[in-house]
């Protein structure tokens, strides 16, 4: 059999480890042959296919991006899309696809499943927001860094008696914020789950820096907004690919903390650094359990599923399920990241 | 409310992100007072007692180690030992006791609360083989280590065309040589699940040497053993409290590939940095999650239970339950591993 | 002898390093009680005056930031500031000083020796322009961060066709962009030893996204500037202590570039993460090398003098002689980034 | 003109950038072909040679290891060896070798030069022990590597009131023991340059557990020896390739200190981790100017010379000066690790 393999939307660690996984476990166990298309949807509607055997994927595990490329590009959106990608199947005699990409990807994968192509799809997405799996490929990676910036950023705010707002990635859901606030010890935590008054923040910093404490580190989720009706009105800023600007909310929080405080305030963007390096053990388990999963999927005949982590187990969930929901933080979490403040 | 506190068994990383949890949550939602207990359940029975308040917590987030100090001491074992643990229980005016610790903490804990005492337990163990929890302190902090090495020792096996044998911990299980194997990408993977062939190990790497490649990683268990009616005898070696002698395994299964193969063998045992330094972001959420749970589930009146993650869900589970269990890894994961090699 | 010790301008890691070992040296040597002004000459000038005994600078070594606090204040700047200073001096019974800070606290000890105060500097910034010595503390800490920081853009860069500007620190001297640039493989190093123009830099990178390349990855120190009479022209924006503004080279010239180029450009600005953090080995060291030369310096009667790394030695240097001077980087060094890009 | 390149000795992290270095600096500034020996010497002999243009240094800059592989193999220790690398270098047109070892293949480099061909060495060795130059490739990647592993082991001791001893490398010199010994805050560090006596530091571990401290990390070179006529005898032991046995010192210091102070003993070998991995900043740096300077001083018609850092500067020195001699670590860095201990 021939399985096409493909990886669309923005890259994250971990994705060449679910690489690794399909081409090993395809070539070894199932005897099946392995292309790849590059940069995502778009090279399998082009026709731009690689070769992927063991020679290709040597040394990668450990790497961060796609050895693939990727891009955003999604068949069903584009005229003659899905034909060109029929087509190019066709042509190259490949009977099944694996894709390996965010919200996006996964809605092209179950569109182009209704096509009638067998597709099973894994989830990658720093963010987390994949409804359906307790972890994406990608995630662990940029709560380490981003925890490991908010360490860093600890040490420099305590020297100098400062306010530090740190933005990091999430735009649907504050995953990152959470997580990497509860592990960085933020005083604040601000996700798009939960909008917030931007009065009881700066009450909340007056009392800290009056009682005892001299800094205060703020972790804020791209995607969070003040609360309706509150002292302060912002609308998320979004860029060309629906994406968020990057530090447009944390520069905005910074200026109106430091003009109702008073206090020292610094604003660190982390941005792409968040995406990028070496995957974490996590993430690379994750991608390589996820890899030899879809590929034993589309061998036992799968489609229009997705891989998916239930606890310790690796499980199938329909792309139908998932469709148009966005896993948020639970309640639970956000209380857990404001009790240790 | 007066809540005493201790950590039992060897230290890991996490421990002072749950001990910080519970001072937290404990002082500021609950009013609660908390006492810690130095050194272990030793240090309850002797009444070593010293105070934990937010002054106590402060930049223990992301230190390893116990702030508490630990010891190797079960009261149930020793004579006197549970008449001591309510004496001081008494004295002190403290009404429940949350102990972190692993398989001989978990076990004291049940007989504590039999004795009558409010007890909540909290799982902490490298090796991840308490039963009823996905995930036990320490554990993602090890594999990352153990992958960092597997990862060092990659490179220098390629330059050099030889065979390395890793050694990581996991006494019943081998959760530490499943993961790091899998992320770091081993050849060959030996738990104590399934005891090994030495003869499929040779015939193996000499395959592999002869067909393609010129080195190989093994990362081994402390706890794997040959397979009866094998050609290869050995028997664990164990130290004085129960421990597995460091090494013993790892070096005698490198004389024996040496000497089979006549391969360029070499032997790392890693040891004690497994279980030291600062604790990984998820470690750090784990602990801190299941220090706020613990405190709520004695406020609740809980007793006899253990805090367990399942899934994204942190819940509690009856030690009764538990008692006797060791959580092996999953045949699907040591599959995996073997898939990828 | 009673010695005090200050730590003044911005915090860098490995600065806990020299405290501990003045400390160490200072009362286990020579038998000297050491005490510590908090917040720079701020604290000498008020009194406001801590021990600093061996209890004090437990598990300091790896942590970041200064346990003394640090401010941007200079005595001889401030009316009456001198003479706070020796009044406290005398008030406390202070024969020495040791200041350890970048070229405003450098002036400041030149000033203060001066006015007859025995005093001994230690030089420490991360952009490591200091005259007189090869290294300034946490400087290696600032390139290892801001190389990792490359490292991961690297592989979201490939992935995604990018060009990726990094903004790194650096006002009047591009050390960190240099090195990070040539350890983290830049195509592009911008270093304000060298005014650039726009126009080789946009030919240069048209050619080799034409002729191989699918990325670039340019690295900008926060102090470059273009060339007088190139096509693009700028100002240096700088904030109210003098320091740069983040950001503004980095978005500027990222907007510059995608304009004039047409290609996908990401800026991404690193911030106070470049100060933060558990110092690197070389820090602790050369932290720790420096406090035990200032502590033998004072001791030994010498004032007006800085310690300074040359080759493998540590030496005095007299704070007259690197007065008014910036340490830039060799020519070579530049050289050597653009003959690797 | 066509270049030659190889490494040789033990692999170090950092090789990769230096042959990056000669491949883009020789191709691009030069109009150099480079073509590489696999293996090392054993490569040049045996003709075993391998293109290297820029398509082949793709990514390894931050690669551990050597792409070309090494060997410990001299020409002049073999019969007919000087002769097979003459006819290797005529039958394949190169006009000159640029080597990168250690002291072996720096000695194999000046036997080569004296039969008429064009050397220039490049030094590496995680023991830093090359004499006539401050800093080999490798060093500065080991010690961050053990001063990670004395980070780890340090909470693990104190939260088990333990005597942890950590064998890293260091055979003629102690440079490893010493700055890890420091950077990681060890009470004793023993180098081959000062024989121990074991009796002055069990008083010292004695005193220091009853006086204040409940556990101590020593830090030992592998080539650390006790001094004669103390009451300890040991013998370094060695293996085939003259390199030390690991772990035999540790396990035997270990050994006496437990039967001598009855305190809780526990041996760390940290082994072959030290020597792989990416390398640091520091490392890739020192290789990329390591291999622009030596590839420029080939095409300068320099020949038995080697490349070596000087203060801020890379210079090079005739490889007669160094012939034979050891770089030891200097008494005052000793003194410093004492000091602070």
């Amino acid at each position: 059999m021939r399985v096409g393999l493909l990886t669309g939307g923005g890259d994250v660690p971990g994705l060449n480890a679910a690489i690794r996984a399909v081409v090993k476990r395809g070539e070894g166990e199932h005897g099946h042959s392995v292309v790849g298309f590059r940069n995502g949807w778009k090279g399998l509607a082009d026709g731009d296919v690689m070769p992927l055997t063991r020679q290709h994927i040597r040394n990668v595990l450990a790497s961060g991006g796609t050895l693939l490329g990727t891009a955003r590009y999604h068949p069903h959106a584009d005229d003659g899309g899905l034909d060109a990608v029929l087509a190019t199947l066709e042509a190259e005699r490949i009977e099944a696809v694996i894709c390996i990409g965010g919200d996006g990807t996964l809605h092209a994968a179950s569109k182009v499943a209704e096509a009638g192509v067998r597709v099973v799809a894994v989830p990658k997405t720093i963010d987390n927001d994949v409804w359906g799996t307790d972890r994406s490929i990608g995630f662990d990676t940029a709560v380490t860094i981003a925890t490991e910036a908010v360490d860093r950023i600890h040490t420099t705010a305590e020297s100098h008696n400062r306010v530090m707002i740190v933005e990091v990635m999430g735009r649907h859901a504050g995953w990152i914020a959470a997580t990497a606030g509860i592990a960085g010890g933020a005083e604040v935590v601000l996700a798009p789950e939960e909008p917030f008054d931007i009065d009881r923040i700066v009450r909340f910093l007056q009392h800290r820096h009056r009682a005892h404490a001299s800094f205060s580190i703020v972790v804020v989720a791209e995607g969070a907004v003040p609360a309706r009706g509150t002292s302060m009105s912002y609308e998320t800023q979004v860029g060309r690919f629906g994406e968020i600007v990057a530090g447009a909310i944390g520069e905005r929080l910074g200026a109106e903390i430091a003009e109702r405080t008073g206090f020292d305030t610094r604003v660190t963007v982390l941005g792409h650094v968040q995406r990028g390096g070496t995957p974490t053990p996590a993430d690379r388990i994750l991608g390589s359990r996820f890899g030899v999963a879809a590929i034993d999927a589309v061998t036992a005949g799968e489609s229009g599923v997705m891989t998916a982590l239930r606890g310790e187990d690796v499980v199938l969930v329909p792309l139908a399920d998932i469709a148009g929901k966005v896993k948020q933080v639970p309640a639970d979490l956000l209380e857990t990241a404001r009790a240790l403040a």
